[in-house]
């Protein structure tokens, strides 16, 4: 497969054509952003850690049967997916409250959802990304109540599985983002990527952070962070 | 009826218990309030012209077998109602975008919904009445989910009833915000108030603001508007 032309650069990843259909090339860049943009680093090495981790989460939702973008690894930062056309919503799913669901509910940090929380988010830089629901969906015309009933329960699925996983390696899986988009031939597909830069990741005993938040709040090394879950889930160490 | 002890002062209306069983006695006071408190004002003539209004609106309400709290009138500023357990939750109606919707979305002001717009909002002062989904009510256990059903039926209830006496009046209704409450013998009863406090509502032709917004936004007298709408509505003019 060829690298065609830089198809959108976004804050962590460049998409490429490629000379195969429907298939665009990832570049998973080194730079870590916060707070919409507002706190900014090149954090060397983040790149490959959220690749390998994202390929890895991919394929597992492969063997699970939940269909996803992911086509191939090509390289330490590089991988090819699916081209798909993103419907702009987030899509989050909560087990622990934690972050923004804190600071909207006034409920503890750590505190235990007795079901999952699923939240749908207008993917809008310039609006600051707000939560929205179901009526605003539909003003928007964001997608359509079918599409939004389909992403919940695939986003359920996707929790129930990714937990288990996680809990097979000692880790917590608090929250997560994801992203849908059609396909060239109308169908629904989870897309985009899932790494600690888009989940909360705790270790279940101690409920160390190994996530994002390390950057956003300052309190440790990313890269340390996301190394200690690519190794937990079985990925290579750096050689 | 005999006026008993101060229950709970707001913002708005003082509530006070009354010799008569699941009665309270409510004054509505001159102080407007904005930007979660953070705007204060005494407006002379404001708690007449809200009284006046409300009882009014709720009694139209209860003629279209709209069961509320509201018993009767009782001065020009003071009204009767049925106590209730006020459910912490902020039920928004929406026909036209405006304020938060257009902030939230970019949706320009002014522009028609197809469909009502609904939106729940967390009554909680100190977190700022923030914007949440289902999810979040089940999560806070702050109304259950036939509660949060029945309270969507009839907010559209109300949004259709309400949108058509203000349109023979010569007023649109751009969106309004209802409470409601759980009586004695568990039954879910709209409460509150419905006033220009709590409504946007514009000329129909002009599109000439007569609501609260004049305050926010200092865009001129508050007391003007609400007279206004209290003539349109066939009240007695002060005096
Ligand atoms: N399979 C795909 N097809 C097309 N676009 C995709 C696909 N997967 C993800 N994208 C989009 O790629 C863009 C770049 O990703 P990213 O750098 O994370 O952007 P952002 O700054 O919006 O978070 C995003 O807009 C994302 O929605
Ligand atoms: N029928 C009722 N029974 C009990 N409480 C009520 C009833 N109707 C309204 N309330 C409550 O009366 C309080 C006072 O009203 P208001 O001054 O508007 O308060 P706020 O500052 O919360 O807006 C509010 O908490 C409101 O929910
Ligand atoms: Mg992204
Ligand atoms: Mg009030």
């Amino acid at each position: 497969m060829e690298k065609r032309a830089l198809l959108y650069e976004g804050k962590a990843k460049k998409l490429y054509e490629t000379d195969v259909e429907n298939t665009l090339w990832v570049e998973y860049k080194d730079d870590a952003t916060a707070f919409n943009g507002e706190k900014k680093e090149v954090l060397a090495g983040k790149g490959r850690l959220n690749n390998e981790i994202s390929s890895l989460l991919f394929q597992k939702l492969h063997e699970e049967g939940i269909n996803n973008h992911f086509v191939d690894r090509l390289s330490e930062t590089e991988q090819a997916v699916r081209k798909t056309t993103i419907i702009p919503l987030e899509v989050v799913v909560r087990n622990i409250v934690a972050g923004s669901l804190h600071r909207r509910t006034g409920i503890g940090e750590g505190t235990e959802t007795a079901q999952p929380v699923v939240e749908f988010y207008y993917k809008d830089d310039e609006l600051g990304d707000p939560l929205i629901n179901d009526d605003h969906i539909r003003l928007l015309q964001a997608a359509s109540p079918s599409q939004v009933k389909d992403m919940k329960q695939i986003a359920e699925h996707v929790n129930e599985t990714l937990k288990k996983h996680f809990s097979d390696h000692g880790l917590l899986l608090v929250d997560f983002k994801i992203e849908f988009g059609m396909t060239e031939d109308g169908k629904l597909l989870l897309s985009d990527e899932i790494s600690p830069d888009t989940c909360r990741l705790w270790d279940k005993e101690t409920r160390q952070k190994f996530d994002k938040d390390l950057f956003r709040y300052g309190t440790g090394s990313l890269q340390e962070g996301y190394t200690e879950i690519l190794q937990r889930l079985g990925g290579a160490a750096h050689g």
